[in-house]
């Protein structure tokens, strides 16, 4: 009688707390999701005859799948291939369905996705809701939504970005809880993104984050990314502004997503590409690269495959993180609670000058629990021990950061204090000279 | 009586040409100086306790001419190092003269003078015409002029950057000519630098081009760099939208100067920074880096080391470039003659999203002279003949160019038939695939 009562408190536990996410009930995405999108570096580059590496097609996306399986992609988590817009053939078939363009899809998305599946991966695709996609190509009006969603199940597709180019705010209103239900009802675990508040202006009352948590697994909250260190700059920027709003409606299952990282492209430096990786990864933002991965330079690959970033960004806790402090001199500190009361700090410089040597403590940035190590994520080494009331000094590059993985304090439960090994792995080993640059 | 009358000729002829610059007849600068200068990158870091490898000091000056000498820079032109302000000592000597920074420059400058000249160097300081520096050093009013210049004459210094912090407009139109004559009657060549036009806003009718060629080997236009993209492309911008204006000043010994290359530093992506080292070829501007020699990424090396970029600089016709088109796409076309009936274009894509493949010929960009051998300055190869009448598809990077050298035509005299080899020199060979990329 015991365990069975112990059973059914269980199970109405389970319930008490799954009723408000019914609606995508998909258990996806505990953690941001990661792979590589088409759009900001593709973008609607159909020009096969002329542009036959880089145009939208089929080839493009094996080649992606090729690189994400056997450069060591994959097993850092970046699992996602995914189709933008510019797929589909500008007419729907006899029976109403989308289907992919035949010249440069000859194929066909149910083989690719059996291609990208075999090696371990999973499949976007991209839709509208509206009359059209941004590109031109066919949308998916109210009318459409519950066959198209039965299609993208049917080609066994794992995830589905929905754009809300041409429609209205009632249509959306009605479209994108419409496309939650109807991908649910197909029985196939469909990841959902949803563009729709970054339709809506990104922010309350136009906005409903708790009905967006229930419904999406992740949500554009702003405009696309551009190859350029400004847009990098104005997104973060725009997140940071509005965290009080924003940090409160991500966690495992729902994240906002400040789009595509744009590192391994053409406009950012070194520093900036580190910046975008340390920024993302305090935002718990998805890691979507968008890039060439079969040309990438050896600096954007290990950034991108930085095993202490990346743990940072999937901590399984799933709390977004914050900006702290906005300084005159040009730097902001950020920081993200991270599990086994670990944390990470990343100070970053918007000055456009030379290093800058910033002065402050951990007790400044709201550390009171004695003594801490400290692990430099991008010099991938240890830093030492470091008290709360040590005043230090951190010398951030322009346009740079320095990010810092902080295990729990010494006095911390025991378990805590190896949650620093496991995210860096084996082959990284403590130096003891405590120099903190 | 027919000799003698020869070289009376001769003489005539010297004097009525040199006549107009008599006021600066030091004959340095026939192509752009190349080199090295701290400002940019360090600033008034004064601080030698906590930051001894970046401080405003002579082992920094030394460190840099060991790298220009011992790196393959001299050999390709890096030759001045020069310091900019921040070096002095804020009292003059009990004789009224400057004096260096005594812990910072412990050795003085006519011993570090001593250093860079046995490296084969030249070493560059740093005044202000007004009561002080922008920093805030020790000035040179109207009453110093003499006094400075012979300080510096007597230190052996090669150059001087003559700033225009702390003076009017009145002031400057007395000192910077009167510091150009004094140079002069030291008897020691010293290549002289205004920043004059600066303070006047860059353009006629408050500045007088044909004046500041006579008194000075170069002079900065417009305001300072700053280690960013938007800063390369603003002051880009503001040359070429004056270049009607601009273009003709400049000549042999007469430089206009956009500021240093920020190339190597923190800010520039590498297609950014080909950018910045092709129009800055393209300009015939200065080539000042103002970097850290001593931890440079091969990358940035080897862009600016490139020696056909170089050779573009330091033609010796000394014809400063031109842009030639915008065009709607986003896509600039630049446009520089070169000596030898040789010539380089520059495409550049403003764009931020992916590569612009740009469709055009060389008919379209004036060329009307049959067959031309091109050389792709950046990929570093051959691309074969190509008619002024083919059209052809260049691809440009977002932020990026791509540099082209084009020989005399086919039917040109022989002699200038080898000026792309000179400029390349023995080690490239040329491919015959002759794909346009």
């Amino acid at each position: 009688m015991w365990d069975s009562g112990g059973v059914l408190l269980h199970t109405f536990c389970v319930l008490a707390i799954t009723v408000p996410i019914f609606t995508l009930d998909n258990g996806l995405m505990r953690t941001p999701p990661m792979g590589w999108l088409a759009w900001e570096r593709y973008r609607c580059d159909i020009d096969c005859q002329n542009d036959p590496k880089n145009c939208i097609s089929e080839a493009l996306f094996r080649d992606m799948a090729d690189r994400l399986s056997e450069d060591g992609w994959r097993e850092l988590g970046y699992v996602y291939i995914n189709i933008d817009d510019c797929w589909a053939s500008m007419d729907r078939d006899a029976n109403g369905r989308l289907q992919a363009d035949p010249k440069r899809f000859p194929s066909g998305i149910p083989h690719l996705a059996q291609y990208i599946h075999d090696r371990g991966l999973k499949l976007g695709i991209y839709g509208d809701m509206g009359t059209h996609t941004c590109g031109g190509y066919p949308g998916t009006t109210l009318d459409d939504i519950t066959t198209d969603a039965q299609t993208f199940a049917d080609w066994e597709v794992d995830m589905l970005k929905f754009d809300g180019c041409y429609s209205n705010a009632k249509e959306q209103e009605k479209g994108y809880p419409a496309m939650s239900k109807a991908l649910n009802a197909t029985g196939r675990p469909i990841a959902y993104s949803c563009s729709w508040p970054a339709y809506q202006g990104g922010l309350p009352p136009k906005v409903n984050y708790t009905q967006l948590g229930e419904i999406c697994n992740l949500w554009r909250n702003y405009g696309d990314i551009q190859d350029s260190w400004s847009s990098v700059l104005t997104i973060a920027d725009w997140f940071f502004n509005n965290q009080d709003i924003l940090q409160p409606a991500a966690g495992p299952g729902r994240w906002n997503d400040p789009d595509m990282l744009v590192v391994g492209d053409f406009g950012l430096s070194m520093e900036q590409s580190r910046s975008q990786m340390a920024l993302w990864a305090i935002m718990a933002a998805p890691l979507f690269m968008s890039n060439d991965l079969r040309t990438i330079s050896s600096g954007a690959r290990t950034i991108l495959q930085n095993r202490v970033a990346i743990g940072i960004n999937q901590d399984p806790m799933g709390v977004q993180g914050r900006r702290l402090l906005v300084e005159k001199s040009g730097i902001e500190v950020f920081w993200r609670p991270l599990s086994d009361k670990a944390s990470a700090l990343v100070f970053f410089s918007r000055r456009t000058d030379m290093p800058y040597r910033y002065l402050t403590s951990l007790a400044k940035l709201h550390y009171t629990h004695g003594t801490y190590q400290i692990y430099d994520v991008f010099a991938e080494r240890e830093l030492g021990p470091l008290k709360d009331s040590t005043d230090f000094v951190v010398s951030v590059n322009p346009t740079g950061v320095v990010m810092w993985y902080i295990s729990a304090p010494a006095d911390a439960d025991q378990n805590s204090a190896h949650m620093g090994e496991k995210l860096r792995g084996p082959a990284l080993h403590r130096k003891s000279d405590g120099i903190l640059l």
